[in-house]
């Protein structure tokens, strides 16, 4: 147990200074973020203590921290276990923890990267949902694999998007997310690997762990995926599946090149891995070069698996996605779906219905409102924190940011201390690496993000002047 | 894997004559209900006639015949392993089994317990839901505990059944099905145990199955749940999770009396043992006694889950259910979760918001529908199929038909090729056993069930017939 977290926890999460605190926010981080699962054990303090190197006293008093904080339960004779206190939301992208001492009611949210609804296109289109729904009320409602009107619709999308699909090659699912799961519940079992990217979306992760599959990360490079690196990985770890983010990668923004796709599509056909590519945010392309073809037009027909939602391209309060892999796969996990949570909702299939047929007007809003933002949220970067480097991205909802020192973790807590949720970068890894790294996504309005950089500037500014100050004692001491 | 799938099958399957017909059958039959899901392997077939005791030979030619129905797939080297052909869909309680030379274009479908929707309450409804809409459209729509308002709705509707429950206590749902897939997330890891009622609905075996936890299956009596049994079984698995249906279970329609509620409560309590119950046909009594006390209004705090679904009570394409715990609790299962499918539509919550404010003509017009369709199965039970008995049930949607001859799997499947689906009994268990019953929804309407027992009934005599035949030949040929 305690080598486990240790591996999870990474080095990162170190820094000068009293031990117990750096400790504390630092599991505190994993349990909010979803990295751990509420109700995982802790080891003993002796245990962890031997482990991470650090005196017992130290991981005392940080259990002491989190217990008092709420994040952590006790019972004579069955030991310790992570839980969530009241306040401690379960968002979207996992925020890294309003404490019960935050001042701010109404926090500056940069953990989720999600718009607000088009309207008044959203409202329209659920009128004509609602009118839409009488047609269907003599059935009993079930359709585990969707409306075939929606089925027909989404392969109609794809079909234009560079990627000919047939309705019955599309299974509607409840998001993205709902979509990997159940793609991980038929097809990756416990122990077996599943090939990610290094860094990927937290939320990934979390669904792989709950899985109890194992991720195998491959680190992406400055500019996008190493071929090689995934070829290696996939001779050595024969993973069941591989998961990744063609076209504004998140958190990284990255898009994969045309050659890129048609190697990895090749290496994961050859060597039966099912390559699941999540296009999230392929609908949200704002300028540069055009897109190469969707990653799923690559490789022999069901060699890859293309996920895709209206969360993001439309809004997230809508809760339609879907997965189109060969008929038969869909047959499959259409039944593994109905284990799960049955069918997706007929009226909400409906509005999906509805946007769809007017998607160029939606896709337009979100761009207007993201190509804004995105300039905002440089231009505040630039005046507020210019030793912090983000690469400007051609699409998505966010930049991966890149700090002065490795201090996400601490600078993340102390900025929820002060009412700014940002997720730092160990959440998007599998073994707190990442330290460098914030994820600022820029789906704020511009006035929010000015405001929530030049705080979280100056709260980087003083971690790290608290950093050094603390490494002048030490060393004060130490000579 | 051979002595597996032969506990799954149990004996029930063998009937006379040509084994690998039965055989075939029966394993349709599993992979068609989702008693096995779709890409297991199955054994070789020197290992299956091993562990049946059939020959070689018929095992091949079973799985020829599963080969050429589509439900197995071969390739060199590989092995063979379960799929499901075109048309075989994924009902939500397994139909058993359109196959691809079914004669009757619109089957009579009773494997599914739902009825259509309560028409112009859900349309109206819809409309307003639609009109609600612009006021959550300016966030970002997600909400993995559920909106406020709908966990006050639900709230409120708990406390008036007699169930005190506060807005924090309720989780949103995606249905009954959904819930007890996050229970089990949370709660029941690979191997642990979890007590079920034998039968017990197929889905809620089919999630603990997917959760890789151990289903233990306690006998429920002719009256009902047996105490010493529970106690026996909860002392000597020390099983995580029990889950139950008090009210009108499902598939027996037996409801627990109130010594037993306060008896099994405590029972779990004092082992540490989460007692789920799932109400999803608690609010469909017909007649009978008033119901006893909601099963979680009985044990100290804590001691039991209350699962909900709107699904029966309202209609099944709508998909908001609720779980009630601890605020503690709720938290944790929201962030599990998020993790499973981010959160509940906003659209489809304001629907159930609607229906919620005028819950007793909801529940009104579905009694009305029951009420005769109930009488009408009766019925024809007693015109068609004078040999079977089912008892009369005061609530839910369905009745546990017991057949003079213990070959329900061979009936279904004979009555799917005739275009008639419906749920055997080995559905409802975990070894195989209750081939003496048919569980019989009373939703289709009245004249349906008339046509439908009718030919249920020649088929099962044609199958009796046909059984009894074979018997004489085979006593024939062994003289």
């Amino acid at each position: 147990m305690a080598p486990a977290l240790a591996a999870l926890l990474g080095d990162g999460w170190r820094r000068p200074g009293e031990a117990s605190h750096a400790l504390a926010d630092a599991l505190r981080a994993l349990v909010v973020d979803g990295r751990l699962a509420a109700r995982t054990r802790v080891p003993s303090e002796r245990a962890l203590s031997a482990e991470l190197g650090v005196s017992r006293g130290s991981v005392s008093r940080a259990y002491d921290r989190l217990r008092e904080d709420g994040y952590l339960l006790s019972a004579r004779g069955a030991g310790s276990w992570l839980t969530l206190p009241a306040g401690a939301g379960a968002g979207p992208v996992a925020p890294p923890l309003p404490d019960a001492t935050a001042v701010d009611p109404a926090p500056l949210d940069l953990s989720i990267a999600a718009l607000p609804a088009p309207d008044p296109l959203l409202a329209d289109a659920a009128a004509r949902a609602a009118a839409a729904l009488p047609r269907h009320l003599a059935g009993h409602g079930y359709a585990p694999a969707g409306l075939m009107e929606l089925r027909a619709a989404i392969a109609a999308r794809l079909t234009a998007r560079g990627l000919a699909t047939a309705p019955e090659e599309v299974l509607v699912t409840a998001g993205a997310q709902h979509a990997l799961h159940v793609i991980l519940g038929l097809m990756a079992g416990p122990g077996e690997r599943v090939l990610v990217d290094a860094p990927a979306y937290p939320r990934s992760l979390a669904a792989i762990r709950a899985a109890r599959a194992r991720a195998v990360p491959v680190p992406l490079g400055e500019d996008g995926w190493d071929v090689g690196a995934w070829e290696d990985t996939i001779r050595a770890a024969a993973p069941r599946l591989a998961v990744t983010v063609a076209d504004f990668h998140n958190p990284t923004g990255l898009t994969m090149k045309a050659a890129a796709r048609a190697a990895l599509a090749t290496a994961c056909a050859r060597a039966g891995t099912v390559l699941v590519v999540d296009e999230t945010t392929a609908e949200l392309r704002l300028d540069g070069p055009p897109l190469p073809p969707p990653l799923g037009s690559f490789g022999p027909p069901g060699a890859v698996i293309t996920v895709g939602t209206m969360s993001k391209s439309a809004w997230g309060g809508i809760r339609v996605g879907w997965i189109r892999a060969t008929a038969r796969t869909v047959r499959e996990l259409a039944a593994t779906r109905a284990t799960v949570d049955m069918a997706s909702p007929v009226l909400d299939q409906l509005l999906a219905v509805e946007l769809l047929a007017r998607w160029d007007d939606v896709l337009a809003s979100r761009r207007a409102l993201l190509k804004d933002r995105r300039a905002a949220l440089h231009a505040a970067l630039r005046e507020h924190a210019p030793e912090w480097s983000a690469r400007r991205v051609h699409g998505g909802l966010s930049l991966w940011a890149r700090l002065p020192s490795p201090n996400a973790t601490t600078l993340a807590a102390a900025a929820a201390r002060e009412g700014i949720l940002v997720v730092p970068g160990p959440a998007f890894s599998v073994d707190g690496t990442f330290e460098r790294h914030l994820r600022l996504p820029f789906s704020l309005p511009p006035e929010d993000l000015e405001r929530a950089v030049a705080r979280l500037a100056a709260v980087g500014a003083e971690v790290a002047g608290a950093a050094s100050a603390r490494d002048e004692a030490g060393l004060a001491t130490a000579i």
